[in-house]
């Protein structure tokens, strides 16, 4: 049975997440209702990632086997057939090729990036209503920046981590946290690694905020990790602003 | 009595254009609302341009006399005010500054700067809804900027004019007219010009898009130009993509 590696953009803001909960709206359901209404068979998908209610991804990717018996069925023709079945909802399926059968979406993912969009001016955005985190008091990227260092590398986690997080150790290898200054009033924050605790891109945006607007130097970022507590750091930033850009495999 | 610039950003999605209707809802009217409800006065304000439906904005420039009495007012106080005010619009003001009393938003400005965004790949947009012109067919920037060039410089635009244009001369200077790659799916058509015809960055973008087909050839562009003919160009490209960016004073 075809094994196929499907790559989805979405807007999360009206999902209470990536995954399938009974009552509420998901990203995974309104996938997996697509791909009924288009072979009318009922196929559990894996994604590469489980985001939060109101994250947005880019590139998500997800996996299924699908049947499709003799039929030809190619990557042009899933993705439009799913996409028309997708109308109502705010994702869309850009990329859809068939893998060996050994693929696994979740379990074979050597690299995931994250964008963190703040938008840092005194008027809301017009345009991106739930898709920055609008922070007023203006903030020093350079120093969020130098903050940023302390977290780079293989550490514990742990003033980082969402009390909720299921991951059996808080220790994790980050490869990238860098900030960039995009036109005159936006800040994107790329992350990158193998994988990532719960909530752990929110909390290093939320705490290194506190460096960029100057309440925090930026060692505070240091002894604040090495505090291995979650009282210890800042806030959760809020899911508008974070991005699943890619998964590398 | 004080005069104040206003910069505006909008998504122009749910409005009728910038101009006030009635009946139908105008970023116009609800910034004038937000005027008055922040200062009961009835003031009516003067735009830059007078965008059509669906057309966004980045930097509209408006300006209006305002009388606030004795009690000091500063920009900052004045866009935080009618951003409370707006907060269920798609309308934010973004900067606010008292000028000389002899300013004039519309017949002050020297240049203005419109940009058209295309996403250009076969699944549609799941995050910018309303906010680019998807075209599944695979354009050629190269073939369009080769195409854009003969529309620079002064010319008689009536090829791209349309037909319930109220300016006098269908003359117009296009002082700049160049296309960019973003990431892997999206163009963006930058034009400058002093001022523009109705309709004429959307009729460009969608005759250059011809070119970007391959179903006319560049020196196409030059030929319809100077049929001085509206039916020999291509058709208007839809407003999702239009954002007028910046207006020079």
């Amino acid at each position: 049975m075809p094994k196929w590696k499907l790559k989805v953009e979405y807007k999360g803001t009206r999902y209470s997440g990536w995954q399938r909960q009974d009552g509420v709206p998901s990203v995974q359901q309104a996938i997996e209702e697509a791909i009924f209404a288009f072979c009318q068979q009922d196929i559990r998908i894996h994604a590469a990632g489980r985001t939060d209610a109101g994250v947005h991804a880019l590139g998500q990717v997800i996996h299924f086997d699908l049947d499709y018996g003799d039929r030809p069925l190619t990557g042009f023709d899933l993705v439009n057939a799913l996409n028309a079945h997708l109308r109502t909802h705010t994702v869309s399926v850009t990329e859809a090729e068939i893998v060996p059968d050994d693929f696994h979406a979740r379990f074979g993912a050597i690299k995931k990036r994250y964008t963190y969009k703040i938008l840092n001016r005194i008027a809301p955005s017009a345009l991106a209503d739930g898709l920055v985190w609008h922070v007023r008091r203006p903030l020093d990227v350079g120093l969020m920046q130098e903050g940023a260092h302390y977290l780079l590398g293989h550490h514990d986690f742990t003033t980082f981590r969402a009390a909720e997080c299921q991951a059996k150790s808080p220790m994790r290898t980050l490869d990238v946290l860098t900030l960039e200054k995009i036109g005159a009033d936006e800040i994107h924050i790329h992350a990158e690694a193998r994988s990532f605790l719960h909530h752990q891109v929110r909390n290093m945006v939320g705490t290194l905020t506190l460096v960029g607007e100057r309440k925090w130097k930026p060692i505070d970022i240091k002894t604040a990790l090495e505090a291995k507590d979650r009282a210890k750091g800042g806030k959760t930033a809020p899911p508008d602003g974070l991005y699943l850009v890619s998964v590398t495999y």
